[in-house]
Formats: C-alpha cells, structure tokens, sequence
C-alpha cells in the first residue's frame, strides 16, 4: 500500500531528489499535460534533470505549452507521475517499463489507487495543476508566464472552462493568479473550448442522430463509432470533449458515451449533474474517476456495452427508474 | 449629450434618490437580469421603492434570479438603465415611454451612445455587473448569496462562462468573491451554459447544415430562419447562445450570424478573434458592441442580408480578402 504525504512533503522529496522523470496519462488532456510541463520547468529552474514522458503524442493543440522538445533521455532516479490514478491510466507501455516503479504520485482523483509508493491526493481540487501550483510555491519557484500558462490550462480543461461544478472559488482564484502574469488565456481557452474542425462538426452531428434515451429521457446514450469517425473525417485531436453531449440535453440525468477503441472494444464515458453519481456507475463496470465525471472500459459489442452500462446506471441510481 | 459620471457619483445619486425604476434591455440576457435584479435587492435594502422594468418577459430560465413577483408598481422619479447602450435596446415600448426621461445609465459597452442624463460607463469590464457590485459596495450594502448569485450570472453569460477575452483576473476574482457566499453556481452554470432541449439540438443541427464560407473559410455565415425554426420546435428560451457558434469552427476569422425576426427582418451577430473587431463591421450597417462580439440589425431579404454583412466584413477588415 501507498503512504499518503501532504503537498509539503511532495515539494520536500522533490527537493531532494534528481533525475526526476515526470509521468502523465494516456490519452493526454490538458490537466496531466498542464501538470507535467509546469512541474517540469519549475524543477528545471532548480537545476534538476527532469524529463516528461506520455504513452501518447501530445496533441498539436497544446504545442503552446509542450517542452518536450528540449528534454534530454537519462535513466530516472525518481519517477512521479502526475494526474494518473491508476497505473494501468500510464497506458500499455509506460505501465510496462515504469508502473511498479513510481515513487511518488500527484493526483485529484478519489479514486486513485495507491500504486504508487507516495501519493499526494487531493480530491478537492478541480484540477491536479491547482496542486502543482501549491507544490511549485513550497519549492520556492517563482511563478512565470510559462509555468503559469501551464497550470491555467489544467485548471480550465478539468473544470470545463470554469463550467463544472468543481470550478469553484479557489480554482476562479488560482486562474486569476496564473493571469495575472499576463497569459493568453484568450488563445488557450480558443483552442480548448472554442474551436471545432469541420470534421469534429460533421461528427458530432452524426453522433446526435444516433443519440437513445431512456427511462423518459432520463439517460442519454450517445455512440461513436470507428464507422463514424472514419466518415466525418474526425482525426484524434477531434475526439475530445464529447463525453459532456449527452448531459447537456434538459431532463438527463446521466449522459452515457460509447466510444468505440481501434480494437473494436468500448470507452465508456459517464456524465452526471447531481441526481447521479457518475463514479458510483462506473465502478461497477471496473472503472472509476469523479462524482460528475467518470469512465471505464468495456470489451464486447455495442448492443452488449449499452445493456451493460444501463444496468450499472439502474443499479447505482435506482430512482432514474422511476424518476 | 450626456455626463459622464464615475461609480462613486453614481452611487451617491442612487443614494439620494427614491421611487427608483431600473430597466433592463430587450431580449433580456443574464448581464442586463442580473444587474438589474443585484441592485433591486440591494436598494430595497436601504428602503427604497424600486422595481425593474424590460419590453419582455424575463425566460425562465433566469427564474432563480428573478424578483419581479414581489415588485410594486409606482410612478418613478429616478429612472436608471442598466447594460442598456442605446435607448432603442430598450424595445420600442420601453423607448417610447422612458427613452427620453432616463437619468442615468452604468453600462459596460464602449458604444454607449450617450442617451442617459449623465452615464456611469467602464468598458473594461467583462460584464455590466461587475460595475454593479462596486456600486453595491460604495451603497454600503452587505453582498447575500441572493444577490450574489445574480452578479455571479452577469459576469459568467457575459463572458461565455469565462470562455471570451473579456474573462479577466478581476472578473474570476468577482465571480470568486460571489461563490465565497454559497451561490448555487453549478445550478446556474447548467442552466445557462450546458443544457439544451431537444428542440435546440435539432435546430442547430438545421443551422449547421447551412452553412456557409467565404474568403477561403475565414468568414462562416449560419443562417436562422422562421421556417428552421418552426421546423425544429424550438422555442424562445431555446434561441440564445447561437452567434457564437460559427467562430467556433477551426480557421474562422469572422463568424456571422442572421437571425430571421418574426417580421421577416434580421438580427445580424457578428463574432470574431484576433484578427477581426466584430463591432467594426456592425458600426458599418448602423450597429455596434464589443470587440468580440457586436450586433446589428437588417431589414430585407436573407440574401440582402448577406451581401451586406460580408461587404462589411471586407471593409472592416481588408486581410480577410487576401488572408
């Protein structure tokens, strides 16, 4: 089992420690991102050799803050990953070659598991960047413009641009901060929240007229499928923040989305407002994540993950039968 | 032409009056409501007569800010327009009864033409009640959640949910000291920001399906008429947060929006990024606003309406020809 540590003492085994290989999870998002490349350049200022690491290319979109090009390969001493609650979220081959060996982990999740030999959680956070910013203040680095860009983007990409409910006043503080240092917060909310290809277009429009309700439109189920995706036109750096569609309808409790993996199996995306608990959902199908916000993945056909994830839904929220 | 006065003089005459009438715009939003609805409390507070005025009736969704039920009716001896930047956004019946007797106007628009007897105007902010709290404060009224939850509405529509350019550190930093009170923001970020009936979806499928581009896809116009309207079922309160939409698509410089009104005629939006000054363009067919995001009006046909705009769009900003 893990030993939980406080941000102080994070902050504390950072200082001490070099050769630092910082971790973020697959699929990256703004949030492990923001995270890694904020903590990367404030151990840099320190002198560390740091480098990050993802099982994934990072998305074009965040080349604003990437800096990976500058980092140099070393065999780690330390290994942290950031924003990752569970080892098997390093994906495939990260988990391979580092899974049994992070020494410390910074997330916000609840349901992080442990698997790391340190854990500093705080699921109060919107974002893991709003930790980073607090760990980066004990480490006695001076906020930049750069670092602080980094950190904005996590806290507007976990809290749906300041939408969800977990935007709440320490993350709108945090963010005044971070803009304080003059970042352009206009272009990173514009290429996060704002900006659709005519391909992402084409695909969600697709999506909505396959869009099933149940339980009196009560759950909304929303599928993507590879057939879809290869007929919209919709490349990878498309795929993002479809999950929320199926909530955003009035009357839905719980939006459900199906998104199909290259392998034919299913990404499940749970989305609630507060009649539900999304988490709650997606434990019974072997996943987790938050109370709005949750997933798991589902290996079977779609007609078998559909009645699969409705009956996690019955079961987690008995009253959406009923209503 | 009007006086312009600061938030301290404008406190002080609000001060000194009494059977106070506050007006809101037409086509009420969350800005003009929650100004409006923030400082009705917060003058009935010290005693006043007060009750708030607008052309239409406030949508329902705005009902957990709304204080109109309770309001008396009495013949004003101050009358005061709040986010209202022209005496003809008021509506045609308002103007004709009040346009000319309005003592003072606090707005936030840069185009405000002047119209009130002396004017209280800061366009640096995001939103008109982020000048309402200050004056709230300089009345020497305590905030409460209930009037905190409608400053918190201002600000979060105005800026798109903290999305736009106009989303700075003090507007978090505002929206920050209005959650500090226990507003139910997730409440009223969903009712505003992520729930869409059916209805809506299906028009804006209708919207999307006609869409155009010009200039090599910097300029994207979406078209609204009665008869997609009345094809998709949707409703007033299902017509707001449309314009935005096509600048949201990658590459777009300007993107346009006509709006048919029930007479047949336009409403034109026009929204824009960097490269481009929406209120520019509207200025040239006798409109205005912000920046980002300005408004006119066009009366003839949706072809009429189209040539105009995009010859508008060219002169305002020449490079979108060229790229």
């Amino acid at each position: 089992m893990t030993i939980w540590i406080s941000e102080q003492e994070a902050a504390q085994r950072l200082l001490e420690a070099d050769n630092i290989l910082l971790l973020a999870h697959q699929y990256p998002d703004g949030d492990t991102l923001g995270s890694n490349f904020a903590l990367y350049q404030a151990l840099k200022t320190l002198g560390k050799t740091v480098r990050v690491a993802c099982e994934d290319v990072v998305p074009e979109k965040y080349d604003y803050m990437d800096a990976t090009a500058d980092m140099e390969d070393f065999e780690p001493d330390y290994i942290c990953a950031l924003d990752v609650a569970d080892a098997k979220l390093l994906g495939p081959g990260m988990q391979a070659t580092y899974g049994e060996r992070v020494d410390l982990c910074i997330d916000h999740h609840s349901t992080n598991t442990g698997y790391a030999t340190e854990s500093c959680v705080d699921a109060s956070c919107a974002a893991c960047a709003m930790i980073i910013l607090r760990i980066i203040r004990l480490l006695g680095v001076e906020l930049t413009p750069a670092i602080a860009q980094c950190i904005y983007t996590g806290i507007a990409t976990d809290s749906g641009c300041f939408k969800y409910s977990n935007a709440d006043a320490l993350a709108h503080r945090m963010a005044a901060e971070c803009m304080d240092l003059g970042i352009p917060y206009e272009m990173i909310n514009r290429v996060n929240f704002d900006m659709k290809s005519r391909a992402r277009i084409e695909l969600e429009r697709l999506a909505l007229d396959g869009m099933e309700f149940y339980h009196d439109g009560r759950v909304a189920v929303m599928t993507i499928s590879n057939e879809m995706v290869a007929r919209s036109g919709a490349k990878e750096n498309d795929m993002e923040g479809l999950p929320p569609i199926p909530r955003q309808i009035e009357g839905v409790w719980v939006g459900i989305t199906l998104r199909q993996k290259a392998d034919g199996s299913y990404k499940i995306s749970a989305r609630t407002g507060t009649h539900a608990d999304a988490s709650a959902i997606c434990v019974l199908l072997g996943g987790g994540g938050h109370n709005r916000a949750a997933g798991c993945a589902f290996d079977g056909s779609v007609e078998e993950a559909k009645a699969a994830v409705l009956k996690a839904v019955e079961q987690a929220v008995p009253r959406i039968v009923t209503g």
